[in-house]
């Protein structure tokens, strides 16, 4: 017979993947929105993050309780800790999606920002955001490993993004400068989503094996004298 | 006598002010490690993030104790609502600060960026966070408003800074355009930092005289047929 416990990581797995869902949700649609101008769709992404924000508190409240009054132990522990931590990165790929569409409403747009790679970068932001939540409700080590790997294609597409844009500006003699910088913007919040999902993909390592890198560094860091 | 409403909203704002001095610091210290290399000092700002979490919990808490528990109603009401809503801007100020920081940390930065400009703008956003709470604090009207007006300031010294930027990377042929990106990614951040102390002043003027911009807007475009 399954235990209340249980029950419970049931339901938190179950709002962890709504939670998913909504960030997810907001990734496209802002980035959409950008890409083709479309204002109100900006501005209906502003507002789903309170909704993000709100999904954040819910998820805490259940974890502190679960903590209270389960007093779990060993990878039990593990899994609402990790689930404490999730949540805050979370609810900032909510706040960065809200970021890219607030690019939208406050400048002048002139140049229609038709650039297929901020498309193919939010697309791949967005799946490492579904697969950490993923990787932690079935607690999957393969599929974590999987999201930090693809961090590094996301960064690499950032990096192609910006050059590709500071060599358009020197071009055009820094004519249309302006859009593309907004357009760099939209690209730093893509790849900032990128490291939050990793850090997400981190905790469901920890969650699972008990190892975390930041745990790991620090622990180096005093093997090599330079932490007290 | 003063009563138990006056005396917990003494502590309110206490904890309010609190709160913007550790948001003050985040922008000025994320600010000079970036200007100065300090690779240290940036990772203290991070760190320094999570307090500023705390401390919003901590104020969300008694804001909703004092709900409850109080009943306010008219201006009692408006001021602890607005303290809700504030703090969620100054929470986000915190991370803006986290995310300048973080530049330092994740980037090879090669040129120094010794940007003039960038410590004038970090100055003027952190002084806008400073005087929009103390403006709460004061139920400052005329303060609130000092406030709103830096904001032009700010963005103006953002446009001025990216259109230098631009104008860099034209003359540079595209040499040390990833620096100048960085540049102007931390200067994107302080402009975000100066509108979530508008917010901040918006929601002073709702606590003093119960008008707030997105209510008043919302009404216009009510009034002009664009909103059911």
């Amino acid at each position: 017979m399954r235990n209340k416990f249980d029950m419970q990581l049931d339901s938190l797995k179950e709002q962890l993947t709504n939670m998913g869902e909504l960030c997810e949700v907001a990734i496209t649609k802002a980035t959409e929105a950008i890409l083709e101008g479309k204002e109100e769709q900006a501005r209906e992404v502003i507002l789903a993050d309170e909704e993000i924000d709100q999904a954040e508190k819910d998820i805490e409240r259940l974890c502190l309780k679960l903590l209270l009054q389960q007093q779990p132990v060993a990878k039990d522990l593990r899994q609402i800790s990790a689930a404490l931590k999730m949540i805050t990165d979370m609810e900032r790929i909510g706040d960065q999606a809200s970021d890219i569409a607030e690019i939208l409403l406050s400048t002048d747009l002139k140049m229609e920002m038709n650039n297929k790679d901020i498309g193919v970068m939010a697309q791949a932001a967005a799946k490492m955001v579904r697969e950490s939540v993923r990787a932690y409700v079935e607690q999957n080590m393969m599929l974590a490993k999987k999201v930090m790997t693809a961090d590094d294609e996301v960064d690499r597409l950032f990096d192609k993004i910006r050059q590709e844009i500071i060599e358009y500006i020197a071009k055009e003699n820094g004519d249309g400068g302006e859009d593309a910088v907004d357009l760099i913007m939209v690209a730093k919040y893509l790849e900032r989503i990128g490291d939050h999902a990793t850090n997400i993909a981190e905790w469901v390592e920890f969650s699972v094996t008990g190892n975390h890198r930041i745990a790991t560094e620090v622990h180096e860091r005093k093997s090599a004298g330079e932490v007290k």
